[in-house]
């Protein structure tokens, strides 16, 4: 166990809280909910962006930029999202401050400043975006728009947890605008199966894909896709949503376009959007109780190379071979640090590489050295093999890969055994308390049932799966007819 | 001249405001001051993001995030810096809105929800970062810590013009700790000279590289170098600052390390930053009446293909030469598009493609089918060819490369035969008003006497050049003794 971590059977979330600090990932500010994104923590983040962003691009989506303010008219706009939005907005009301007349060292809001109409710090950016999507389009030679933005945005939450509920976060959020339903409706589930590809293949966070039921819709959405992952407490976490937004925000904008045949109709729209919340997602799928455990592709250091040495020129014969698996290791785009600082001993350097979640950590001493081989250490099952330097790079970039698939495997295979069948609401709420997990049950599909279901377990609908069989039964709770079985789960 | 766009003679202004919009960089938008950037302008700032966060990263530097709001406690900390800043400060003084109890279709800021004390928006983030790193360090062991962040900011601007001068607008900001004086000084010039070479190398963009007189340094700072540009227009733009700011946000923060030897200082600090400005000085170096030029390496479409066709089988046989350029050029990393759009004639897409900037066009027409060869027209002289298909791909990345180079001579030779040397003032007033410029000219050193001269002429010292001999005189407006030239201009 890592020093002074919380055991995960001790207490799950103390030990993700120490965990993201101990691992120099993020801690919180100054500033009530928010964080502050160390330098280790956004390098992963850097790393989901940029294969996002990738994504995004090569399916035709290109990024721009629009104000961190709404003026407050535009933000009632389209009044599902304002109601849904209200209460957690942050709101600017002066733009100047002046010296307090009380007291010369403080500064207080210049009252004579106080803006006419107060501005919302975007909690999302539908209504800012549609209001300038009105004077984009006029025709369908206009459309689509398939735009992407990289951002901060402010929810102000009351109970906040570093990258799971933050106040400020970051995320992206993309805003299409389509001349059909059917092309935004596919947009939607594009977006929401590149969502899915990206945690599977390169978070190797297995998820399931389905719909959001009404009541957990985004607000001022027809019809909310998701991604649900299921973290290794059994709470389930929504890690990513694509929304069909259908004409409710061109309606608000009152955004029109002339169709080819020259009728004048409103435009479709969709929205999605992934956060540093997926921080959190990978922090509570692969880590254990000696630190974080990283998938390779994430990490911003994938191999680190830990000399043992007593007096200079052992040093220096061992840098001369860490030299050059560096080299080699490079030459294959394999990121990989060598740590020779002077001023900790290598027990140090081990438990913090361990704590920091590196995949990979290669070890040569003295004897190694006279061997011509080193030790490799695995970080995702803890299992220590010597090895021989010769096509060792070779060796390397296939165990990262091994890696990668094991930890994905790892967390399918528990993911799997914690979906459980229920057909009464007594197993429901002895698997959800004892097992947790996906509860897979039949529901009557009312708002009625999900709402009395939740105040009486905790658990919420996660989503209605696109696959699978979709056979009818009797809902768990009221015994009605139901057309398929849903996922429930208490969720992050 | 490109059609409805004001020609640079008449107007410069109003020229810069046209070509903006009209080239779809950027446009205003419903909140005050603040700007969109639209796809193809962001496509331009991405490529500066990704070239500077290159050079930020292998000089070591690591991105982190820092919140959006600063508590004004801690805003107020450093006083030269919050009285800096003050003026211009957007202030959030609620967290909830609520539905108005006059108007259910209205919300508006709940009373019960005010904040104890009011967050400032980052106008930019040394309080913030540095009552951070106060947690940081504690020993020598823990610097220099180097960091970067990419954000928004927001600073209150009563007279705004896109990518100029913006309400919000995008930069980086690298906030350094040092255990040295010395150190910090060396940070700070590396820092200016990046940004040096980013500006002229990338952007083919010439600059002066100087300090800041005390009167123009960045609040809270003890020293400011800079890069300073100049616009075809003759006034100077400022590209870029970096700040050695001493122990001042140390000692505001009360951030101390204890050294090798043992003894407790105040750490030593720098920052530095480049924002979406520089997007204006980019438009406002090359372009022309005819629209935007742009440099090879920041153009998001290096090359366009235009085909020029009657029917089907024309446009079919021209696709399949274009493919083949299209795939030539891809695997020499250059970006090119090959426009077959239908809904546009050849020349509506010359105008469309000139206006935009891109630098090279290729025109495929019957005739050059049947002979083998394309046109070739380059935006940044207007000049026409007509070349062989042969070697084609070699042919237009040396042309790229030509225009980039090209483009730069240019702009260093306005710029040299626009730095003017003045020993009298009326020299200095008639220099500033015919020709504009830099004007090179001794000054006494004093804050008077450079007011004065603002005053009475609108010109700023805009820096004192490193380069060049330091060559003793006398002020051009007091005759007090000087100990070198300084530049001075009318500025953005």
């Amino acid at each position: 166990m890592a020093k002074g971590l919380t055991k995960r059977s001790e207490d799950y979330s103390k030990w993700y809280n120490e965990l993201v600090v101990k691992a120099d990932l993020a801690e919180n500010s100054a500033v009530r909910g928010c964080m502050v994104i160390k330098p280790y923590g956004y390098a992963i983040w850097e790393k989901m962006q940029a294969e996002l962003d990738k994504k995004f691009k090569e399916t035709g989506h290109q990024n721009a930029y629009f104000p961190l303010f709404v003026p407050k008219s535009l933000f009632e706009a389209e009044e599902k999202n304002a109601e849904g939005f209200a209460k957690e907005c942050a709101v600017v009301t002066h733009y100047r401050l002046k010296t307090d007349p009380n007291d010369a060292s403080k500064l207080i809001a210049d009252p004579e400043a106080k803006l006419e109409e107060e501005l919302i710090v975007r909690p999302t950016s539908e209504a800012i975006i549609w209001n300038t999507y009105k004077g984009w389009i006029q025709s369908y030679r206009d459309l689509p728009i398939l735009v992407n933005q990289w951002a901060n945005v402010v929810r102000w939450e009351m109970r906040t947890r570093l990258f799971l509920r933050t106040a400020e976060f970051l995320w992206q959020e993309g805003h299409t605008a389509h001349a059909t339903k059917a092309e935004a409706v596919a947009e939607t589930a594009q977006m929401n199966e590149i969502y899915a590809n990206f945690v599977q293949d390169f978070m190797a966070i297995p998820v399931v894909q389905g719909r959001k039921t009404e009541s957990e819709r985004f607000a001022g959405a027809d019809d909310t896709f998701c991604i649900e992952a299921l973290m290794q407490d059994g709470k389930a976490l929504q890690a990513g949503t694509s929304h069909f937004l259908g004409q409710n925000f061109a309606k608000a904008f009152d955004v029109k376009f002339t169709s080819k045949e020259g009728k004048q109709d409103h435009v479709w729209a969709t929205s999605w959007g992934v956060s540093t919340r997926l921080m959190g997602a990978l922090i509570m799928t692969h880590s254990d109780d000696q630190g974080l455990v990283l998938p390779p592709n994430l990490a911003p250091i994938q191999v680190v190379i830990v000399p043992i040495y007593k007096g200079e020129e052992q040093l220096a014969q061992i840098s001369e071979v860490a030299s050059a698996i560096v080299q080699d290791l490079r030459s294959r785009n394999i990121t990989v640090k060598f740590d020779n600082r002077d001023t900790l001993r290598p027990g140090a350097k081990f438990a913090q590489y361990e704590l920091q979640g590196v995949p990979l950590r290669i070890a040569i001493g003295p004897k190694d050295l006279a061997n011509g081989q080193v030790e490799l250490a695995r970080r995702d099952n803890l299992t220590k093999t010597t090895v021989s330097n010769e096509n060792l790079s070779e060796h390397i970039a296939g165990l990262l890969n091994e890696i990668q698939e094991s930890l994905y495997s790892k967390a399918l295979e528990y993911r799997d055994t914690h979906i459980t069948e229920v057909d009464t609401f007594d197993e429901f709420k002895e698997v959800l308390e004892t097992k947790g997990g996906f509860i897979s049950a039949h529901w009557d599909g009312t708002a009625e049932t999900e709402e009395k279901i939740k105040q009486l377990t905790k658990a919420t609908i996660r989503c209605i799966p696109f696959e699978g069989a979709k056979i009818p039964g009797k809902c768990v709770f009221t015994g009605e007819a139901s057309a398929e079985r849903v996922l429930f789960a208490k969720a992050y």
